[in-house]
């Protein structure tokens, strides 16, 4: 994607999937494009974004690892670098989402477009893996989704299911939801379930209850969407459990993705299915 | 399994597979099993140890995370802790492996039943996934293991493919080999695939050479087997890389297994098949 371009067909190349992940992410780091990322990119991996100081990387990796149904690991960096050695050798974690959060003491403190100037030397970046890939499959599959559908964010709920704690990291798992026609269920599930690094199969089928959801009218975070006569409401761990327990911290800086806005991997999605772990994508060394 | 068994019984419990994980380590920690795992404990996950100083975990994590297929991360623990809370929650790293292996500045100072004394507050411990699971799923299919039938220890070897670094760990890559017949290599492949949290698919089969090995008859660990006309040595990444990695550390204690003493999981080795990962084995929460 030459600068000469105009932004028009810049975005029609990005909309139609007719550009790479690198090209993509050179256009978000130039701020060509800052809108989320749910419109480009398809066929890629994407990933929630989280950073925070060194003295609590260890702890939250360890959270990560215990809880890797809502927070899949997919890359970390060295202390102080913000390139993904695995899953994007040439990208910059500090420019190549089109938005971020800034968390201190547990606020949002600035939603810049960069942050170069928040990524000090102690900082770690985690990339965890993000629904948009089995929400792909789902798609290609057949499977409508409401919220796809409805132009609207998917419904979010804070369970009272404890996250297996890794001090100070804890907290509850927080679900997306879709309604699913009660005749696809077991098809969501088998796809879904192929993707285990981008929260693999549902955690729960049918009762809300069961998660200690009591209206699913009003989700925590996102849109409501109606689960009609038809459908069960299908629950699926979500990457905003880990930017919750991130986002607590009660010292340093905290560095996440703005919701939606995520960055693209060099993943094609089909490569990271079941057998393949993403550092098994390139050949070791030789 | 009650203590006043005859060893007699015990043993022949232990061989023919009546005992439960925790009971075989049990049996373990009070030195009433002191030989290798390979024997026992079948149809369980077995796991490499390595435990190191918190100052160094980060990176080490990170390391395992860079080379997942020699170092497939199956737990760890909280700093200090020698509980492995996803895979046993029950044991105790520092008493329920059979034999031990302390360093202390790249070299071998101890080879103790016990690293109670050894374990400080600021060890954190690791377990790695072992071939021992994905030989057990080739044996079933009918593939014959040669060491096996002869009695000897894999052959590995150290190659000249580098791994992915995370400093201060690097070093290259090892890979034991398995000579098997020509018309098997490709179900041997399959097999193996579906178990990455065990080294997962083969990383070579057919040329030494590619991977930097000069001599098949001259092993840098285990034993010699011969690879008759109708077969293909078939290399694996090995976990040697992880203790060769972890034990080359310059400062600090560093503990691993003896070799062939390992660490035997509560996960039936069925479970930890493709689409599942090790933290989803028991729901979470809930």
């Amino acid at each position: 994607v030459g600068e000469c371009r105009e932004t028009g067909d810049l975005t029609e190349d990005l909309a139609t999937n007719a550009a790479s992940p690198e090209s993509i992410r050179h256009s978000i780091r130039n701020g060509e494009w800052r809108r989320g990322t749910g419109e480009i990119g398809a066929g890629f991996v994407q990933a929630n974004l989280v950073a925070l100081p060194a003295e609590m990387a260890l702890a939250f990796l360890t959270f990560c690892w215990r809880n890797s149904r809502a927070c899949p690991l997919l890359d970390v960096t060295d202390v102080g670098s913000s390139r993904p050695l695995l899953a994007a050798p040439s990208a910059d974690l500090r420019t190549d989402l089109p938005r971020y959060r800034v968390y201190e003491k547990g606020r949002i403190v600035a939603e810049p477009e960069s942050v170069v100037q928040q990524w000090s030397e102690s900082h770690v970046g985690f990339l965890l893996g993000c629904s948009f890939t089995f929400e792909a499959a789902l798609l290609e599959a057949g499977i409508r989704l409401r919220h796809i559908e409805e132009g609207k964010v998917v419904s979010m709920f804070l369970t009272n299911w404890p996250c297996r704690p890794s001090p100070p990291f804890g907290g509850q798992l927080v679900v997306s939801m879709r309604p699913i026609p009660r005749d696809k269920v077991r098809l969501a599930h088998e796809i879904s379930a192929r993707f285990p690094f981008a929260h693999g199969a549902p955690v729960h089928v049918g009762n809300p209850e069961q998660l200690g959801i009591k209206d699913l009218s009003r989700p925590d975070y996102g849109d409501p969407v109606s689960v009609r006569p038809n459908e069960e409401p299908v629950f699926w761990a979500c990457g905003v459990t880990g930017q919750l327990a991130a986002a607590q911290v009660k010292s340093g800086v905290v560095i996440g993705h703005y919701p939606g806005h995520m960055f693209i991997t060099d993943w094609p999605s089909r490569a990271l299915t079941s057998h393949r772990l993403p550092a098994d994508w390139e050949r070791l060394g030789g």
